[in-house]
């Protein structure tokens, strides 16, 4: 692919991985794979497919063989022909069981088809080496206490082997869930930062809704690249699409409240992009945080926003964080391979009571303020009490309260309607 | 320190670190830890101490601190000040308790003391950050099962917080055990590979006695490195000295067993240096063979020999390996900051039962091999059964045998001898 790219950061490796064939081949290719040993794909193995067809994981090519695993396991990073690292820090594994193994063998190629059974993609030049389980949970989350999400959907159901390969996916990977114009891939991501002419990107990851303390640090970060001499600083909002677990909001409906927040003028449309970052989440803190930069570096975002414990969440076990919340930035400061993104550390906002609104907390009057926690905001919603005045734009908040009204609604009449 | 090294490999960071205070300062130095709040030291961190104050953890110059710690813990590596790096797999760490922790207070510098009280150092600009046990384990070893030796002995009894700091050692470090005449520092090492004008030196590292299976191995890769056109290949043969689990061989018996293999002529002493690695054993495989292949390049060696499962051991708690036995050699293949030390993979030796010796195993006609592990030779000492004829040297073997008589002799008499 010789496609215009955004010239702000080169894509890891130097060229984006593109991993989707060509529509001129994909009819043979379609061919070739039902001749094929068939390995069946679970929901978070196709968004990883995804991931790496699109070329997120630049510049992997596809599910790891067993020398890109130990590089990750063991150094959070992939040795690139030229002798320099690429960070690669979670493991993009593809996990295969006893039957499957025994229905390759040999093959050297094998199809990969989704849940429902539906051809999916060709993994090429396959090999397939243990799954440890346990040493691949320790070395990702640093803890193999049970309850970790990502654990509990795709590791432990999975089988006790990984198969690596080549991947080739016979069309793009879509989802139909309406969502589908808001996945724009790194290229699509790179050619849209070139169309609006940005001189510097800024990436801010995210899971949950946007309030109005995310807004000003985004807002925020804009007049300081401003002030750096930038002219045309973007702003990529990148809300992760991917597994999340149970309690987490729903991806439509984050993304409903996105647009709200755009609709409101919280955030400028004409300076930011609103897209979904495919990858599903492991919820693995300063090791998780390196991929979500990582890959947003093969987006084309020369400048990453790191928040307080990124990708982290309560120990599942012990009543503490499972995550020191500052050794996320400081990972991300040392991580081999992101020598080349800046990093912007998140100052922390939170409710003024004094000026009614979000804004940078000042320690020398802490007692003017009031942090309200993702726990707190879901308890707000759904029990419909109202944050403070200015904590969320009403569009937005409006599309939480449904939702959550929704659910109690479901919860109320999921018993009666149930059969047994 | 401008001391004659050897030219053959640079130490990690370009310049081996010295932490011992010169002679002219001691007292002075003294004078000064006597007035500081004090840490007490386990015998262990008193081995680590050693290891750090001799140069064989170079670049790093004292415990660590947080910003060591984690490029440690996440990649293996510590980012020098040229942008490249340096290998560094295993946290060397010191753990204090929270009375410690309150002693030390705001101060700057505090005294190190071992065991005894005795004063052994003085640790400058410390930091004193938290002791995540298990997220230290889980990422150290991919296990956090119960029953790790080194985890049981020196983590768990340990304090929840870690001191890092600049190390300044009152004077070397001695044990008086009747072997400090074995324990080379890295400098001393270097100074006899000039000695000796060594144009390649290969090290060897154990924590077992020697049999002909590994004399054979290295004699072999003596052959070859002529073969390659060095002149005087030299063997450093270099027995971990510190901390090892209660089943292996104690040291003094070791290196008992291996001055009877120079002597027996199984090795020739004219190309062989043995001396002590100081280091603890943490028995963490793939993790922990980076650094002892990285010590040794700070000691002078450019070639490692590296085993089947190098410091791996069986799982704990499951009735397997606990690691995969190959991954030692490829983690170490991949490992950032070891490229310019040459790893020369192990090749299996058995017992020849046709030629009746050791010799290196051919599958041709594996039903001729016979292998004898650690475990299997451990029995036949202690059972006073012979090994095959040609499996060690006698002198070597009488040194076991006797051991293992010691052992049951002492356990026979203790209970009658035991006062209640």
């Amino acid at each position: 692919m010789s496609a215009i790219r955004s010239s702000l950061i080169d894509p890891d490796g130097g060229a984006l991985v593109d991993l989707v064939a060509p529509p001129g081949s994909r009819a043979a290719l379609r061919a070739e794979a039902e001749a094929l040993p068939r390995v069946r794909l679970a929901a978070v193995d196709v968004e990883w497919a995804h991931v790496l067809a699109e070329g997120w994981a630049s510049p992997l090519r596809g599910f790891m063989r067993e020398h890109e695993y130990l590089q990750c396991l063991h150094f959070n990073s992939l040795r690139l022909p030229s002798g320099g690292l690429a960070n690669m820090s979670l493991p993009i594994v593809l996990a295969v069981d006893d039957a499957a193994k025994d229905r390759v063998g040999a093959a050297p190629d094998v199809a990969l088809a989704g849940p429902d059974g539906e051809l999916l993609a060709v993994l090429r030049s396959v090999e397939i080496y243990p799954h440890n389980k346990e040493e691949r949970i320790a070395r990702t989350w640093g803890t193999t206490a049970p309850g970790l999400p990502y654990v509990d959907e795709a590791i432990t159901p999975a089988g006790n082997w990984l198969i690596g390969g080549d991947l080739e996916v016979l069309q793009p990977i879509k989802y139909n869930d309406g969502l589908d114009h808001y996945r724009l891939s790194p290229q699509q991501l790179r050619d849209e930062f070139d169309k609006r002419g940005a001189d510097a990107v800024f990436a801010f990851q995210l899971r949950n809704p946007v309030h109005n303390g995310h807004a000003l640090l985004m807002n925020d970060t804009r007049r300081r690249l401003l002030e750096m001499g930038f002219k045309n600083p973007i702003l990529l909002l990148h809300p992760l699409g991917g597994f999340t677990k149970a309690d987490d909001v729903p991806l439509p409906v984050r993304m409903e409240q996105h647009s709200k927040v755009l609709e409101d003028g919280v955030l400028d449309p004409e300076t930011t992009i609103v897209s979904i970052f495919p990858s599903p989440m492991h919820y693995a803190g300063p090791t998780e945080v390196q991929w979500h930069a990582k890959a947003r570096i093969n987006a084309g975002a020369n400048f990453y926003i790191v928040g307080r414990d990124p990708a982290g969440m309560g120990h599942p076990t012990e009543k503490r964080d499972l995550y020191n919340p500052d050794h996320g930035k400081k990972v991300l400061s040392m991580a081999p391979g992101l020598e080349k993104l800046n990093i912007l550390p998140f100052k922390v906002a939170a409710y003024d009571t004094v000026a009614k609104k979000m804004a940078f907390f000042e320690p020398s009057r802490s007692q003017d303020f009031l942090f309200i926690s993702g726990t707190k905001m879901r308890t707000f919603a759904k029990t419909g009490e109202n944050p403070p005045d200015g904590f969320m734009c009403p569009g937005g908040w409006k599309v939480l309260v449904d939702y959550y009204n929704s659910l109690q609604t479901e919860g109320a009449t999921t018993p009666a309607t149930a059969t047994v």
